[in-house]
């Protein structure tokens, strides 16, 4: 195991962090917050620099980086990431608790935008930009992720980028390549990140906020980009104009979307995008989603606490499956207490996820049609076994190595989810009363099952907020310590889709040979 | 495809159920029920033996059968027994609705123990015997199916039986040297049964209950055996003396456990029962699950409505966890209110079931196990490519296609999940409050998620009651049409293993060739 290698690159990584620190920093400055504030960010970027330099001076040798170890990799780097980017919290006083600090931030870095914070009003400028900030940060680096480290036979789908321009990478090295397709990548975000700034800027300010026009508009791009979810004022994005609300929703499916797709569009491959079947299957799932959720909500309205519009019953399904489905998290209204369907829709959803390629979790829309296809072609080997059964997906045959590893990838997170579920159950905050105050009004919840069943799936999948005690307008803040180091991996190894902190974990990774 | 071939074992099986159905006549006969009772499966036992000898007249082309004949065939049977079996139900009124009636008589076969009857008291004693006995004839189906149907590779341990006589059946054809083994799992089955009506007969009758004592221990038994779990008198087991409530709960452990095992301790190789790795990690989940729900309820005895002595919980969970992870679904107490560790652990053994080649459903352990084993073997892989990652189950090499079929199966009984809630979740009887009367007092539930969500699982695994609206003291009865016919269907699905099911209604199947 190459460790000096690994050390290296670790290095890179926590110089980069310390640079990326200097912006919560310059805020902090800008809106003259106390000298704690600003010295909460600058004592982890002497220690991250400092650190950075002294792993980064070490001389490994000369080695292509292998795939067990690039998994690794990616896993030590998001946990170091966390464990200093968690300090500014505990020193500025915002989080007090590292353990709430290290799940906050890890909930920021993974793009999950689960919260501890039960008020976040009484959070400091600085404190918001660097939770919002880390969503943006995660989504750049998630993409990379993707495009280095899984092979292409584990995802059909998440190389388009690179099979539209070069052979694609060899499995389990580090193809330098890589280097011109990640700076378009970066662009193309960036890019996003932008016109929805601008487009947002251009908005009424919304009632309150006037002064922090900006601000506002910045937070909620970051972390709409990362698919994040982490609000930069009470109560998510429910006092955003309609007009506001369907431009983020519209960012978030945006944001959710193959980002490939835009490159083949920026090269004029248009109609390779449009016969992309992820994309189709992708808009399909949303419409009809939206659809169910907007029907439960007009058929059913004398069963919800709130009176919609027809047209805010249309917005908040727009919005809802949008930030769900993206595994966002953001709202616009309380969706615990709406209808049966619409609520299981909601639920549904959060398993599918967004598109490979993009910076949603879930499972992803590519291996929910590679599993469809897969199960279809077990059935038809079974009905006549002599007949080479063979199915297409993005027009290139699905090998049985692909299919196979999604239903691996697949049963791995379902037992993920029982183990979480059955380690949360055993916290005293279990049949314990939660208020929460929305605009639904004030109501109290219970918390029990289906609280740490849709916690843990948001966490898993990196949404943000569950249902019912961990629901949209409450927080984590109830969870025991334990309870929370457990969601906070529990994030950590849903964003890596579980395979690199396996591998980190497994101690046949640390021998030699 | 051999349509007389299937029709001809068809025949055979409407005849043996005419034949079978002369027991719940003699029953109204006994009980001197008004003659409509008898009527009601006169006419049907007339209608099966006719038609049935009709049909084994056929001549069929002398060929094998082949294995998507035998799994279309499976789904046939079961599908035609239902049918017909739900017909005395409908004619001596206990069950007037016909769809109702297949859901119910479906439930039997299928051995649920699901109830559509919101209160059994009404129930002719003839209606109570067909209901208990069809449980008992489905529990003896599914021991050949597996027996049968399920080529080796598909699941590495039920074919222990086999294993220890016999080189195996040929994947894709009845073997007749299946015959004496059937007969040998008839024999254990039998003598189970027997064992257990005859110590249910020596307990005290249940008070008010003195006069149908053997009635009540034979059906108690019939619902054991299966691991059905239709009640014969109100409350399930919950009015049982506490001795006969952990013979009951015992006798489902010993049907929950794999029939090849009681096999091996007949010809004294007991050693071999002893080393399976299965009956262990059986045994092992069976006590850490009764210890977390007897922690549950005595650490957080305040947070339910009953009042439990340290004996009563300890029974209660003994049997609770006995009859839910061997997918029963007999009751002693309202679990509905349970604490959420208590809630949670049954919710996670619901999905583990029992073992392999027993009468129970769910995952099974084996399955459990080999997806474990198979996903730690993946991780290995990528750990050190070029190294031959092998992995044993049973004293045997676990093959990659063994991991797969399981990695797959799991995938298809998640999405049949996700699915079938989805459907549920458009049923009017959402939203709406069901009054639900037990021994926790008189509360009310509203229909929502965690109804449709646990009825699915309780179907789907062959369970029965689920939770809240459709819990251990609730029925099935309030869902409309549509539902119950998609909850008979996820009954069948989740019985015959998925598979049999898709393939018969693959129009491929039908195609020459």
């Amino acid at each position: 195991m190459g460790y000096r290698k690994i050390g290296k690159i670790i290095g890179k990584i926590m110089i980069l962090e310390g640079i990326l620190m200097l912006a919560p920093l310059l805020v902090a400055v800008i809106y003259k917050e106390e000298l704690r504030n600003v010295l909460a960010f600058a004592i982890p970027i002497v220690a991250l620099i400092g650190l950075g330099f002294l792993l980064k001076n070490l001389k490994p040798p000369k080695e292509p980086l292998y795939q067990k170890e690039g998994f690794a990799l990616v896993a030590i780097a998001w946990i170091v990431m966390a464990l200093f980017g968690a300090i500014p919290f505990v020193i500025n006083k915002d989080i007090p608790h590292y353990a709430d600090a290290c799940f906050e931030i890890m909930s920021g870095f993974t793009t999950t935008g689960a919260s501890i914070v039960a008020d976040i009003s009484v959070l400091s400028h600085s404190t918001l930009f660097w939770r919002s900030f880390s969503h943006w940060i995660g989504g750049m680096g998630i993409l990379v992720f993707v495009l280095i480290f899984i092979p292409e036979s584990n995802d059909g789908s998440s190389m388009h980028l690179l099979r539209a321009e070069s052979p694609g990478p060899q499995v389990g090295k580090i193809v330098s390549k890589m280097k011109v397709t990640t700076r378009i990548l970066y662009l193309i975000y960036l890019g996003l990140t932008v016109l929805e700034v601008a487009i947002l800027m251009f908005d009424k300010p919304i009632i309150g906020y006037e002064k922090d026009k900006f601000f506002i508009s910045l937070l909620t791009t970051f972390g709409s980009a990362g698919t994040g979810g982490f609000g930069c004022v009470p109560s998510s994005i429910e006092l955003f104009s309609p007009f506001s609300q369907y431009v983020v929703a519209t960012f978030l499916i945006l944001f959710g979307a193959n980002f490939s797709l835009y490159y083949l569009i920026l090269i004029g491959k248009v109609k390779d995008v449009l016969r992309s079947q992820e994309i189709r299957a992708y808009l399909l799932i949303f419409i009809t989603a939206v659809l169910f959720v907007f029907i439960s909500l007009i058929t059913r309205m004398e069963q919800i606490p709130q009176t919609y519009t027809k047209e805010e019953a249309f917005r908040h399904s727009y919005f809802q499956v949008a930030s769900i489905m993206t595994t966002t998290g953001y709202s616009t209204t309380d969706f615990n207490l709406w209808p049966t369907l619409g609520i299981t829709t909601l639920i549904s959803i959060m398993f599918i996820g967004g598109m490979a390629g993009s910076t949603a979790g879930g499972l992803k829309v590519s291996r929910v049609i590679i599993a469809f296809k897969g199960a279809f072609l077990n059935i038809r080997r079974l009905i006549n076994p002599r007949a080479v059964g063979k199915t297409k997906f993005e027009g290139k045959t699905l090998e049985e190595k692909t299919t196979n590893d999604v239903f691996a990838l697949i049963t791995m997170y379902f037992f993920l989810l029982i183990l979480v579920v059955l380690l949360l159950s055993f916290d005293p905050i279990n049949g314990q009363t939660v208020t929460v105050v929305s605009d639904a009004g004030t109501y109290t919840v219970t918390h029990g099952f289906m609280s740490n069943f849709s916690g843990t799936i948001a966490c898993m999948f990196n949404i943000g907020p569950g249902l019912e005690a961990v629901g949209p307008y409450a927080s984590y803040a109830g969870y025991g310590v334990f309870s929370k180091i457990v969601l906070t991996f529990t994030m950590l190894i849903g964003r890596l889709e579980i395979l690199p902190v396996l591998i980190l974990f497994n101690p046949k990774t640390w021998k030699k040979g």
